[in-house]
């Protein structure tokens, strides 16, 4: 028995690919709104694995258009009732369903607050697309397994498509183009080091710079959702401001590092863990006394981290019934998790 | 044998009152230049407990003052070399030390991107100090143990300070004068459940919402930092997409609740988890299957969750030596830690 999960993480090659073919049109009309509203700050409004798609989006923006990019917590809107002051500023929401209440209430605080507005979701008739003016759906196709996979790929797209049309970034709109080859290739590699040594462990690390902070936070998500096993997010600076108190010997960890300004560093604190005693597994670089993973080399430096994900979905699959769980059904959790 | 950190944390109202006594003129300026700017977003920049505060200090602006605040990862300005775009914006950045580069290179380029700046530090000569236009000293005096607990405390004071002066908002001014007191109370609060708990344990959940999802940070921290515990924090409504499905029989979850508007939601996420099993403490309010653990009750909702934190720091530094630690000299840390 093949799980959803399996096969949605072998579709998500194709899934990129149709939302960069379907998608030119909504793309063409929000980035020019984007354009026109030229605004100050942009907010960001999600949860779950939506919300390390706004992060990926925060870190891409930041980088390429120096905007700083506000992550507003749901319960604002939702519990504390209070107004937003977006007059010169846009709001993009993003989620698979459109239908968690919280997200919904912010994009409605958002618009009321003067904020251009986009919804990012997998269902362009959601209470979260009808909330905002813009939306751009994922195109990705029903999702069935708990766990999102190409619906999370797509809204990374989504939001990185906007950035290159808005901000006429022609090397990013390249890389978009080559990036459902890029991802074909990345869901065929095989982590089997890092897997065989999760298989019996219980706690993990997984780090990453830049945007790459936003593809840990979803790794360690995946890791906690269809394996049990509780993984933590941090970046490969902020764990040395602390959390390395843990790393004791063979304490697990997953280094994300790709082809950017930021790999020197990142493979400094590689080495570091690694002389701490912790197996440490990397991506990008070698590093005294870790394991290297295969990547697939030489991608644009804000579509590199994004690829790594599919490489780790797949593991992951294998890793959840090698670990006895079932990677469709999660315990405790449903597809659509409804919060205020 | 006391620990410096028993003797800091004993020394919170007194550092918090000393703060609040000589930062006036500080204050009163600084708060007439955000006036003067009225600025249309907020960046702030810090690492660790800094970071924590700087979180805390977010949900209060964005609840108060309805302003959207973006956490900038130094990485922009210190790996990635980055411009920033704040003409019409503010930028505070919060550090024990204020010597660490890469918050020192993003406050400048904050600077040179049109922002006011602000630093929020303990020593006023240091370089962040001097990157920025306005400065907030803590006052907290020296801190000797690694792991900050007074300087934590007085980063939070300064920004509500700040905020309090800058929307002329007297019942948040009056919360403050009275916070010492409320500070000396909590420090004697014994959290003796949670620390016979937490002994033997190797994971646990910190969840709050609101501004205790900052404090809820900077407590799992601490359990780190300490205690080798892994524990990680949630909001507790964001622990529901996902981080729910590693929470088994006997999990121990501390809810920070305080008496806001979002206790209901924060009392729902506790039942749940308590009926999956989970060994969950509360503040704040009863739940079904919860322990109750003691706080300080009536507090303005913007200061109730920085007084947890108290309580906790002295639960904390028990545990620490319940499980073979030296509270001050935490495994693979230095009191300043310096990253790019």
């Amino acid at each position: 028995m093949t799980s959803h999960m399996a096969r949605e993480v072998a579709e998500i090659p194709q899934a990129a690919a149709r939302f960069l073919d379907r998608a030119r049109p909504a793309l063409a009309d929000t980035a020019r709104a984007l354009r026109d509203r030229d605004p100050a700050v942009l907010a960001t409004v999600a949860r779950g694995s939506s919300d390390h798609a706004a992060t990926y989006l925060k870190y891409a923006v930041e980088l390429q258009a120096g905007l700083p990019v506000a992550s507003i917590g749901p319960s604002i809107a939702s519990v504390y009732r209070r107004p937003l002051r977006l007059a010169g500023g846009a709001c993009i929401g993003i989620s698979q369903s459109g239908q968690s209440p919280d997200i919904v209430d912010l994009m409605a605080a958002a618009v009321a607050g003067g904020a251009l507005s986009v919804a990012i979701t997998n269902h362009p008739d959601s209470p979260l697309a009808q909330a905002a003016t813009h939306c751009l759906p994922l195109e990705a196709g029903e999702e069935r397994s708990v766990a999102a996979t190409k619906t999370f790929v797509n809204s990374v797209v989504a939001g990185l498509a906007l950035l290159a049309e808005w901000q006429d970034d022609a090397p990013l709109r390249a890389a978009l183009e080559a990036l459902p080859e890029a991802l074909a290739q990345a869901v065929a590699l095989d982590w089997q080091p890092l897997s065989d040594r999760l298989q019996d462990a219980s706690h993990a690390f997984v780090l990453g710079r830049g945007p790459a902070i936003a593809i840990a936070a979803e790794a360690a998500l995946k890791l906690k959702e269809t394996c049990g096993l509780h993984a933590e997010a941090y970046s490969a600076a902020e764990v040395l401001h602390g959390p390395a108190a843990i790393v004791q010997a063979r304490f697990p960890v997953l280094v994300l590092g790709v082809e950017d300004a930021a790999l020197p560093h990142v493979r400094d604190t590689t080495a570091r863990l690694a002389a701490q005693g912790a197996d440490v597994f990397v991506t990008g670089t070698d590093a005294p006394g870790a394991t290297r993973l295969p990547h697939v080399a030489a991608l644009h430096p804000l579509v590199a981290p994004l690829v790594l994900i599919a490489t780790h979905y797949a593991c992951v699959e294998g890793l959840a019934r090698r670990r006895g769980f079932d990677p469709d059904t999660p315990p405790h959790l449903r597809k659509v998790t409804e919060t205020l």
